[in-house]
């Protein structure tokens, strides 16, 4: 009989990643929902759904679940503080869903869980000191210090994207009260606006002619664009590359890190995001900081915040487990 | 008989402080010495001389000696590796030390030794989460993460003072190959920066009147005058606070701490300087992180760095005998 399961669950502000994932992280099922504009009962119902899905062609005993949330949670309720792109303010998430399923439950931030992932089983494996980036929509992030994941003091930590970069700047997009954050300069969001801007600029550009059929710039076109050679949606990726550097260059005097991953949809773009982040890098800080540092791609692209929810279920089963003892 | 002492020496850019220091963290016999300029064999022989009075004067038995150093130390070899106003680079200076004193000698950043001074026995004590930010001619940091000293993968963790604040802006003074570097914009050099020019805007101000009695209008100066009740002056502390705040924002968004301490020479200006820090904070962050953070002076000042040291050496002290049992 194969050893037991979690499911792990990423519940984004557009859609749901469900997996039925193994200890050593191998993913044995998965389900994908659409849950844009989702009110909460009916998200709640879509999820409720896609576990007993997943549950059911675990092909093993699903022993717990573990959800990432786009929102901060706190760590001493439980409830759901902040949630950006989702409508679960106030829920006691895990507790609710727990009823629900029948099963422990377990909830983090989803930056968190990416970081978790990682740490487990890709890029940052074996690592100690790793900061994960995730480029989406917005920015998210995880600290990995000393080993494990840290979440400060109410579990907010790791909000990477509201890193201000510039001080005088604008008031985030994002339902942020910052101004100037990060998120704002170096996210898929970012990447859409400065293709659109280098479309306008640049009639003859791959970028204008895909705007002229009526499409609209989003990263992955860009990012598509950008790999097939069009030197203006080359130009869109490295600069927010560049300014990702930016980002990564204050992390790294923060935290005198091993490694830096970089995931989310933007990681897409690969070494056209990366090397001008590592330019940037190199050129900003003392060698002490950035002879032995990597920046490496995440190795679960979008299934890191998927993959480190069930990690996360195993980490809350196996509390559960030595407090019983 | 009392119980044994260590001796805190903090050796800055411009002056070394040293202090006989009881396992409480009470100073009982305290040295100065300028040392502006000195090269390394002079800057040693300074040293050795400021612990042996100190030890002379302890009143007890002197177990250890701490240093703390404006540098980067590597933890591996105990180099020092970057020095910013120090001439100290790639000396292995515990072991030299240790030699000459014929003593246990440990050695830290002074950034980490004022927060280690601080949370065992000041504005941090009893917290797990704080981060401490030492504004003087530029910023330092140390960090305490989970009621411990966090220094990265090498050593290198807590250079706050080089989180880029403005990503498209002018390479740091400071030796620094960073760009937009808050120490640019929070130091107490930005304040001597800002004071300046506002002297020259408001010919009837009192910094313009101290400025052409031929003083420059350093910190304390400005620090003074504001206290005084120059508006102008005033206003240079409030702007230095005030993006002291955005530093702080990033800060809260990264490691989500119980408490932030400003230390150094500018927290001379007291809730001049932290009270737009704390206006900033609360606008830009969410309450999730705010409300329950606190943003406190220093309560060593100056003498922070030198207790730290002592702190460093009964820890030093510590994991020697444990290593010996």
């Amino acid at each position: 009989m194969p050893a037991r399961r979690t499911i792990g669950v990423d519940l984004g502000g557009t859609k749901l990643l469900a997996g039925a994932v193994d200890p050593r992280l191998g993913v044995h099922h998965r389900v994908q929902r659409t849950v844009t504009g989702l009110r909460q009962r009916a998200l709640l119902d879509v999820a409720v759904d896609a576990v007993a899905e997943a549950r059911e062609s675990a092909g093993a005993e699903v022993a717990a679940v573990g959800f990432g949330l786009p929102a901060l949670i706190d760590r001493r309720t439980g409830k759901v503080v902040v949630g950006v792109h989702t409508p679960l303010a106030n829920l006691v998430f895990a507790d609710v869903m727990a009823e629900r399923l029948g099963l422990p439950v377990f909830v983090d931030n989803d930056g968190n869980n990416s970081a978790l992932a990682e740490h487990r089983a890709g890029a940052a494996r074996g690592v100690s000191e790793a900061i994960v980036l995730t480029l989406g929509t917005g920015i998210g992030g995880g600290l990995i210090l000393g080993g494990q994941l840290y979440r400060g003091a109410r579990g907010g930590a790791g909000e990477l994207g509201h890193m201000e970069i510039d001080f005088d700047g604008n008031l985030d997009d994002d339902n942020c009260p910052g101004r100037g954050c990060a998120e704002m300069f170096a996210s898929g969001r970012a990447l859409e606006r400065e293709a659109t801007r280098l479309a306008a600029e640049r009639p003859d550009s791959g970028l204008a002619r895909a705007l002229a059929t009526g499409r609209t710039l989003a990263g992955p076109l860009v990012t598509e664009l950008a790999h097939d050679g069009d030197p203006a949606a080359i130009e869109a990726v490295e600069l927010i590359g560049a300014r990702l550097g930016v980002v990564i260059t204050s992390l790294v005097n923060i935290f005198n890190p091993q490694v830096i991953v970089v995931g989310g949809g933007v990681i897409a773009a690969g070494e056209l995001l990366l090397a001008p982040a590592r330019a940037v890098v190199a050129a900003r800080t003392f060698p002490f900081f950035s002879e032995e540092l990597r920046i490496l791609p995440a190795r679960f692209g979008v299934e890191a915040g998927m993959i480190g929810a069930a990690a996360l279920a195993y980490d809350g089963l196996a509390e559960l487990e030595a407090a019983a003892r």
